[in-house]
């Protein structure tokens, strides 16, 4: 059992938990508490640390995978939360290339993909709105989400957290030229919505065919560049004198509405 | 000026700021920000404390209304956040009968009362998910939002923040007996709804008519007691390994569909 802070294998643990950078040299992210801990896939799995209460009470779950035991004080100079549920693991990262594989499995007429639905956010700042339209993405079905550079880091541990374990399983990638790409999904027949107050209501359009929409920042909206380079301007109506919707909200009601389509056209 | 902090009047706010107790004796909540400052009903505003530069900055707001200008340190002990917009007021409570009010109308065939849709929150316990609530059913048209005694003070300062202004606009009320309160509503005719892992999709009913949405609380749900009170579960479909949305997010899912629903039997 560890019962050091001063340990090394800790130190890096620390390093990896507080500094963006580090964990982007390695490779990895951190993800905390039992319900994430049991959905990591193994082939992800890289090393975890477990309380002795924990491991004793969770021994199945360890079966196979590579661990070390440490002291509650231990725990909780690793944890980024008040209340360590027990457990922390380094995980490593998913293949930049996951999302543009899939789609191009879908433009070379593979029945097996869906028809895609896309989310874009261009520099999302909050790291609960980033992990919550991350889990609701899975919910509404999405194909994937593609970030713009200065969006949050989606390895940050507050939206891991807050993904509820959708990190694992929802495609993501991000990119330098967010307008540009938006472009290229234009060329290839894909309608491209950004959401925008001069726009049309978004209960007129069609999402059935491959579809993208847009999000944009939490306090400015989405850049004039990125409202250029989408082909259509959509509203979400609001009642009151409510200006906007937050952005994971906002989100929300484009993507379902999408999946309500998409289930009615079957 | 008001430059120290030992004074009364900031002591009192002060306290305010940190005591829902306070708060609640008072009869008064705190409202921070040059945005919800300026939509404040004046008949609600007591009295508002700015920094110079705000002051100086925004004079066209404070015409007709009571304030205190105070230095930059006395501002930063009464903010709640870590950069004050120098900006803070004391604001009258609303009446806990205005909800009530506005049913009694609808009852009484008046024609100018519309519809109500109505969002009932059993135990919510995370300040941004009830302020992100309550802007969300501005932007729908919630006639209202009814809250157990056990849901977070809608009066907590992270509350109004996040409810970006529409706290002053949408009606709400605790109630002791959510329960009673929900199926007095059933008597009453209205459809009442319990989103429930068992339940028929949400899909698949009319919202048209008075409605009423029934939201758990974040870690456990709805008690079996609400759900039984409830005349129907509902299911909103999740893909993916999805075994829950967030509760702001399941709650914009369905106040949205029951707006696009209204929206098209215009």
């Amino acid at each position: 059992m560890i019962t050091s802070t001063g340990n090394d294998k800790i130190k890096n643990v620390q390093k990896c938990v507080k500094q963006s950078k580090e964990r982007k040299k390695q490779g990895v992210f951190i993800v905390e508490g039992v319900r994430m801990f049991s959905e990591i896939p193994s082939t992800h799995h890289v090393e975890s640390f477990s309380t002795v209460k924990f491991y004793e009470n969770n021994r199945e779950l360890f079966d196979g995978i590579r661990y070390e035991l440490v002291s509650d004080s231990v725990m909780q100079s690793l944890s980024d939360t008040k209340t360590p549920q027990g457990v922390l693991s380094v995980v490593k990262r998913f293949e930049d290339d996951r999302l543009t594989k899939i789609l191009g499995e879908y433009d070379n007429n593979d029945v097996s993909v869906n028809v895609p639905l896309i989310i874009a956010l261009e520099n999302i700042q909050d790291p609960g709105n980033l992990g919550t339209i991350v889990r609701t993405a899975e919910g509404a079905g999405v194909t994937g989400i593609i970030m713009s550079s200065g969006t949050v880091d989606i390895y940050n541990p507050k939206v891991v957290r807050s993904t509820m374990g959708s990190i694992f399983r929802v495609p993501f990638m991000y990119t330098e030229d967010l307008p540009g790409c938006i472009e290229k999904l234009n060329e290839k027949g894909y309608m491209t919505y950004s959401a925008h107050l001069q726009g049309k209501s978004f209960y007129d359009f069609d999402y059935t065919k491959p579809t993208v929409f847009v999000m944009g920042n939490e306090g400015n909206g989405l850049s004039d560049e990125m409202c250029e380079a989408t082909n259509n301007k959509i509203l979400i109506p609001m009642k009151g004198m409510v200006e906007s919707l937050n952005v994971a909200t906002a989100s929300t009601v484009l993507m379902y509405e999408a999946m309500r389509q998409r289930s009615s056209s079957i």
